[in-house]
């Protein structure tokens, strides 16, 4: 006897189905007949059309077939590992951040992101001139990659058009794109070493090997690049992650001279030029190419924001045809709202004013968070890296007893964070990240962090 | 002499930074020795400040150094390849679409998206209570993730909670993902053949080898699949593309027990689940599955908007702990505001609301299309699928030139899609996308389209 509920909210095929299918995956055997639509519909009362309808999901799913003559027949009913329960486990609980000062590298204090702005923009530019129902370019829209051009020429000195940038979902998206691309004339990625390790997990996760190329005081040391049977490297050349060195313009033309020479391409990554608050950006090693040997890779994640999740690229013409050929052309790789919004962002000047401003800012705090631990622990610590950027790396100049810190530092709620584990597992130094605190906060920071830290040294 | 402008918006030290730079490249050696600070400063009348900021400048970015006692030297000047000179080539145009009617077997009604909805949302749920300067979750946002498992548990009979979706940029992002994590343990994927060529092409760009298994007519050939050594097999079982064929529960149940034999997984694409025009959406292969072989993948990409970027895969414990321990959880693949945004829209019951507008839209336009193929080019045609998704496939019952077709088409700015490019080159048929037009639209493009069908038909 099947329950079916008349007043019941679910429709009553529904419930017939229900019922239909239990009974079948019990009760029934294989080739067996199941009673006909008519005798179901005069039982229970129900439209033939319901009985119908029900009938047919259970036909469409397989459990019955229907063969001229004979009616509905059971068609299969091993059903054993057939799922009736299914308990979901634990759901997972938003966990609050149970940090008290978190000195990450790469954050942005949240009062940063020109939030009204934002949304005052979306509220013009999101409107029924655009397609909702289309997938759009992979490149990305053109109107934003105008913009990024524009800017990329007259900040960076960049030489590209709009018809060279691709648009991308952020900084492993960009890498894992150029992977991709690159994957049928390179097997071997070279790097920095010490180098971001993000760079060196994307194209690792594209079955690269990597090639760890040591750091020298100017950069990447050229004599072993050459050695090296790499023809596709990675650079971080205007502010090395993560000693903070910049490549002098010699040595660039001696890195362009190579990849001229050997048709190698450079990984320019150029992730925080924007963030330099002692001398102007230094210009792009890609503006000094004149062989279309440089990919430039660029991010709006470090002075912008990095849960808005866009990136680009600059291809050269002969990896920009590979891209055109590729089928990730078939669909952009960042929705089309941020592009739409981020694109009138730029177009009517507020990049510009945004960039001077969190200059300012991040300058206030780079020299704030600079003379506090000049001060309070000045004496037995050097700097390694400073004057660009999201953090300060320094170092102890006395022995020094790391783990003795991260122990206390985990008690005191104190998230630190080591360039050995992000960089490679040579160069030492702590990322003293000031860009997510408020400018009163670093004071507190400090002073906690300070004492900590002189628990450490070994006397 | 440099030229130094004192009315120029400019700054002075960059002037000078720019006029010395040239000097040096054009006039001096290696080793050679520039004016002192002092000397400069006088000459030009600038401030000592303005002039050792420009030649700070010069010596971050190399051209030279400074030497106690000698004062600042050349560092070299072997620039031959330098840029000053750049074209920008030609910028690239907005393209107009020059096409009449586009079968696009992928698209929505630029009208079926709640744009008005969408922008009010967003103004609701985008506040300062959002950090915008930090990376997101990589596996997405805990409230997205609640909604879209309360969804895939009630209507699509998946077993699983929050904590086992990751929210993807879209299809093939979720393939490349899951590519990635698989890699090490496997080196193949099979797929049905005809069958998604997107999937394979991801998979393919990640280095697997694909393994095409038939297509029979109630799904993927097991008996092939059996004696393959692939231990991964991407599968669309609930409405294959591009036959539209539903795999019967029996041969769901054989899939899983091969599974669970052999420890496979089971990609399970459900890309347009919610498209079911005739019958209930069929639940899900995961559901039934009780030994965690299966991952789940599905988007919103084919009842919301493509333009949004949201995707979701539901993964098993095993496959969620390799996610848990890869690079990719430092950040999130969509960007918060479409997170947030979307979230509210379920929450708040749109999406089933919209899913019944859809339903009904889209079905209307399919009952449409169909009874004007059937009136119009029904005696030379048969329909290979039809029912669900956003497009029919027909194909011809008679000789038909199908070059014919691709060149009348062509030139009258019909633009048509066929399964062979679509999906392998075994399996014929024109995929007539109705998603896309308004119904009134549909009426004009099938007299079009029919009268081209008509003259390709050889007699």
């Amino acid at each position: 006897m099947y329950i079916i509920e008349k007043n019941d909210k679910k429709p009553l095929c529904l419930q017939l189905y229900q019922e239909l299918k239990n009974d079948i995956i019990k009760n029934y055997k294989i080739g067996e007949k199941i009673p006909s639509i008519r005798k179901i519909a005069s039982t229970y009362n129900l439209s033939k059309n319901t009985v119908e309808r029900a009938y047919s999901q259970l036909v469409v799913e397989g459990y019955i077939d229907s063969y001229p003559k004979s009616g509905y027949i059971v068609t299969d009913t091993k059903y054993s590992d057939f799922n009736t329960d299914f308990s979901k486990g634990k759901e997972e609980k938003e966990l609050k951040e149970d940090t008290l000062y978190d000195f990450f590298p790469a954050r942005l204090a949240k009062d940063s992101f020109p939030l009204k702005l934002w949304k005052r923009l979306f509220t013009k530019v999101i409107d029924d001139t655009l397609d909702f129902g289309m997938y759009q370019k992979g490149q990305g829209e053109l109107g934003l990659r105008k913009q990024v051009s524009q800017y990329l020429i007259k900040s960076r000195g960049v030489k590209c058009n709009s018809t060279q940038i691709i648009i991308c979902n952020g900084f492993a998206d960009s890498m894992g794109l150029l992977a991709k691309l690159l994957k049928n004339s390179n097997e071997t990625l070279a790097t920095e070493f010490p180098g971001y390790h993000i760079a060196r997990k994307v194209f690792d996760s594209h079955s690269y090997k990597i090639e760890n190329i040591p750091l020298l005081k100017d950069g990447i040391d050229l004599e072993v690049l050459k050695k090296s049977k790499s023809r596709l490297v990675y650079i971080t050349p205007s502010h090395q992650y993560p000693t903070g060195v910049a490549m002098p313009i010699s040595k660039r033309m001696k890195l362009l001279e190579w990849a001229k020479n050997t048709n190698s391409f450079i990984i320019e990554d150029d992730y925080d030029s924007e963030l330099n608050y002692i001398n102007r950006p230094i210009p792009s090693l890609q503006g000094l190419d004149n062989n279309n040997r440089v990919i430039y890779a660029g991010t709006f994640s470090k002075s912008l924001s990095p849960a808005i999740r866009v990136s680009y690229l600059v291809l050269p013409p002969s990896i920009l045809e590979k891209f055109n050929n590729f089928y990730e052309t078939r669909a952009s790789r960042v929705c089309l709202t941020t592009q739409k919004v981020l694109e009138k962002f730029i177009e009517d000047g507020h990049w510009d004013k945004h960039l001077r401003k969190i200059r300012t800012k991040n300058k206030k705090k780079h020299n704030l968070m600079k003379s506090l631990l000049k001060e309070k622990i000045g004496n037995t610590m050097k700097i390694e890296s400073q004057g660009a950027g999201l953090s300060i790396i320094i170092n102890p100049t006395k022995q020094f007893d790391w783990l003795k810190l991260e122990k206390l530092t985990q008690k005191e709620k104190i998230k630190l964070y080591y360039a050995k584990e992000r960089s490679g597992d040579k160069w030492q130094g702590l990322m003293m990240g000031f860009g997510g605190f408020k400018e009163e906060e670093i004071e507190k920071a400090i002073n906690i962090f300070s004492q900590l830290w002189n628990k450490c040294i070994i006397e």
